[in-house]
């Protein structure tokens, strides 16, 4: 069995109900459920927060062996939170960063990423399914 | 009635306390009551945070129908925040972001704001009467 | 009686003819009407000019105690003319700075502001209600 | 018929005065006439201003449903004027911009236009003849 | 009789194919026919690549005497080939550049032209027409 | 079955023989036919090459109805070439961008793609794996 | 005797009313016929406008022999007009550019100068001495 | 004896864990109990938080005589935190800044520092010996 | 004996034909004799191209023990292509970049060269004997 | 009598011997016996440096009541040297700038003087008359 | 007894002789005995001098094994002298960078340091006071 | 015989001392001891300073006949002095700029040299051989 964290950064707890023609009228959690339908081997930890302090906190305490691997939406602390990027780099755990609509159509200030260089790697833009692809790449 | 939200932003908690010579010594829950007074058709929400995510949270809290508008002046977040600046543009909520000081007589970085582009309107620079035009934003 | 000058830059002599889908079918002659009845306690001055330099002799010629307050909406000239920032700043009659739009949502070139520095305040966003929110500005 | 306006910005006025090695010694108005005996489909409303609100104001005279296409050389303000470009932008009837010299060769500050973006097309660097292709422009 | 050659650069190809409901379904060569027709003082040579490198080559071969004048619309090249400007300035036939659409009215990076600058003129965003005004700069 | 295309750019030939230390001694080749037993419900086409122009090329043959997706390594003119990200955008095949290495870790050159806002999404730095998770994206 | 032209750009005419404390009470008329009293060898003819296009005007027509010299401070223009500085390059009559207060003491936007690549010197900062001094570079 | 608070941003509740080839095995409750020893005339309050805002809110507490010093390593929000800053500048009780890094070898990002321009003064790259030349600072 | 390649970029095969009062009406290749008589030490090869994965292709092949060095002169794509920088940082042979004329007295987007920083060294501005100073670096 | 000094900075020591077909084959040296012949009132203290630091201790000497005006040319020190700067800011003795030939005319890195901000005042590009006009804006 | 080197850069000469309401009147000179009383583990070497190159021979002088530990103000230096980075860089003996006032407080161009990466660590803005705090940092 | 004098800038004198394992324990003045066995037919002169201004007057003492040739190292000057190339443009002697290290692969601020422009060539990152080749151009 793999253990997995989903960490979600600021305003993905609106999933759900912001934009929903768009983003669908799916939450998170129950999208949660589907995920651990779909992979059975791998067992879940899901965490929010609005809060950059609470985010790094969550990653230190994830990050020296507790879990297999982090996959790590900072949502719009991507683009302004070097204390989340530091906290990826301190630890030991490898992180995929993921993002679900393509950052580089958006304001210019969403096309750098303080995260991804210390990230295994970066999945952008596939929707929810950029979650999946991040949880296969622990799979593979 | 129309229900109103004021939300201020990190360091306005000091309001009274810090330079008085400028700012007089007046917190702002005791502008609050002169508010309600001057505006009785109104009812006023009042939070205040430090924290750049609790904002974003009492933001998400509001914005989906709970008040009629929202007065946000997120302080020092104004120029740091795309986190609260998505939370403005997820919500239904309208948003005025009002001002104390003419931000643009200061320092570069407080001349760009991630929030103004999510917002009904912006009020800048006429002291604490900013929110009184907030509120008058709503009223005509 | 508050006598108040409103002084409006290029192009919105065009007001009511162009893109009347959006801005409606109002001229600003006759919405300056609708604020005479609405504001008793004021008299209105209103100048429009395309000429950046006609607007600046106004500003001086109304700056030294013609008028209690001037209502400025620079246009294209907002984010162009030094000429009428400095104007603004020889005065001495309180200037506050309206904008139908909100300009931080167009190209780049117009988020920047030449003259919000010298104002006793700004207003941006509201549609042709910032023109009444300066006028309060005068009135509480 | 068609009837073109051609507009013409500061200090084209000098044209046959000014560097007459290199611009010749023919002024606009002489050349003017060569085009209403070259274009007989077409009659002319020529205007040149040295003040760019006098080409704001000419371009809103003409531009609903006065003549059937403009054809501007704003000259020095085609770098530095955001309210002929909103003048542009606001009226309806189609308009070329030209250059005589190729702006791209001189300063910097001549690459960028601001009123490009809004007409229908631009010529530039065919010297006089580019006033001949806007023209054309319109008749093909 | 007037030689004139066409060069088209990469993707131009598409013209027909892609997003026809903007740009039609008219491919260049059945549009070449007509402009035979239309222009009978003049023969054409056309030439089409989405390799940089060729069009180099092409515009080399074509350079010294071969043909009176060369319409070349670089598309993705205008933005990123040195070399194509290179070619340009280096050989004797004067060379139009032409655009179809509005390039000023996309992204940033498509403002700045390298070939700009050696070209005999330029004419921007009048459709299939920039060719044919590119033409007719040869014939006036 | 799923007809799946993979493009690679420039150098990428030279896996398995360049720094082999850290890439392997496996050519792409090789690791194509790891490919097909690891993905029985795909078939792959694979193309490779130097010459910018003939990737163009490429996926515009590829880009109407020959196959369900296209995974695409634009290597180095990920960078430099707007004549691939014109081509991606032309196209009706969904791509998707890969990258073996974390190239937000290298010059800073190689952070902005022109490929990115095109696709259909991206994935960067998880080594060979990078191209089964994008071949992943088009089965889940 | 020498024939001098001065032209004072926008807000020049409040000399002696604007911050009377710094620069005086004196008017530039005023100042001017200390000026004729001290120079007794020129003849001055004055000229101040608001209006850009009315300097670009002036200068075209005294550009041309009708006076041996140009005395000009363009003021907000300076940083802000082509047209100014094309006339002033237009023109054969030398060109003395003066400022009287230290432009580069103050916002970085008043750094720059459009005219004084064209001008036959700059004199900056010596308060109204600096208009002697422009004098006197045409009596040495 | 000197009351001083030690204040410390984001992450440095890793020292002692996170690469410890570097940074020891020491964490900095250990090493407070050597500063106590170390520096007998002083008495210290400590403080550590992943979140800005609380960092916010203790200065705000401290800050207006509760201690004789403040000794701050903002981490990662000395380059993004404008809140700290403010709440730097609105406080009375002067502030050190301390960095234990050499942050100018580091990423661009680090090199700028929203706080140092409210501190009495800066420390920077001396391991953990920048607080106790910090601590001295309060005693010389 | 030393083996010896030169590769030259776009444009080069125009050398003798081109702007020949400046560079002479030698071509390449007959210079080439001249280096053959001039070195007879080494033996060389010559390729040209002007397709920039032509010389990405050429340099592989070459750059894994062929020839003991290559004398590379990218000419316009020294400032557009990674791709020939990548395939000179994978080779193995040792590369010289060579410039005919001093860049850097040229446009500014010929100041910074892709290739240099993998280059053995550079040798820019000394006319065609910069390929032999090129060759003296692989003697010496 | 008025005590002058003039500080020539780097290379103006090749007065009469660089470009004389400019600059003429007059020395400084030469050209100083001229203005102490001009200038009956005044004495002169000359001195020229290539060395930055001589300059600056020079600036030293004069400063404190030595002389009753220095005139500056810092020559290339001009854009290069804070600590010049520094020197005319330390210093009680009014300092003029100026320069012989039109900076803002050649390369962009000469456009900005480090110096200027510091000093009475600046007289650029009147050739050696600059110097004359400096002692005269002392005299008046 | 530790070694310890005293090297200040431009105008620091000139302590106690400018600004002395602000800097107070005592000389470095003087202050430097008093260092001496106050360190009596430490003899000290002090060097001034406003000529880079000589601070550049000077660290190199004292750089192997001739002092314990070198004190530098570069003064002006710090922001335009490459050369003494360079030294700093060469030598083995560790320099600490002190500066008396708040350099980030002050024009831009003084907030970055082409020394700072190279040295053992910085002290910034503590007045003089300074000095001592790196004295310190040799002695803890 | 041809006379060449050989100019290095600052720290250059501490070749042989400074980081031995990579640049050697070989001097300067020792290797050119070998310059002189190798090149026969010349006759060397050398000069290094670390201060700017002697290279100054040294390049101008050199300039007009006294040498066929200056091989010119300006080391960290490279990139600060306008001083050193303006006495490179200056004079007649023509210089050839050499650096040992390819400082295209340093830091950014190595990336620009000022005396690039007014060199015969510069020949860059060939070790000491840089001096030979430099040499060598002077022969050939």
């Amino acid at each position: 069995m793999l253990k997995i964290a989903i960490i979600n950064g600021p305003n993905l707890n609106l999933l759900g109900k912001r934009e929903t023609s768009i983003y669908g009228t799916e939450s998170f959690e129950t999208y949660l459920k589907k995920l651990e339908t779909k992979y059975p081997k791998c067992t879940f930890i899901y965490f929010q927060s609005n809060i950059e302090g609470e985010i790094v906190t969550k990653i230190q305490e994830l990050g020296f062996g507790n879990v297999d691997g982090i996959v790590l939406n900072p949502a719009a602390y991507t683009h302004t939170s070097i204390a989340i990027a530091d906290a990826v780099k301190a630890i030991e755990t490898p992180v995929v960063e993921v993002h679900i609509s393509n950052i580089t159509n958006r304001e210019t200030y969403r096309h750098e990423s303080y995260v991804t260089p210390f990230c295994k790697g970066s999945i952008i833009g596939f929707g929810l399914k950029s979650y999946e692809l991040a949880i296969t790449s622990f799979l593979i």
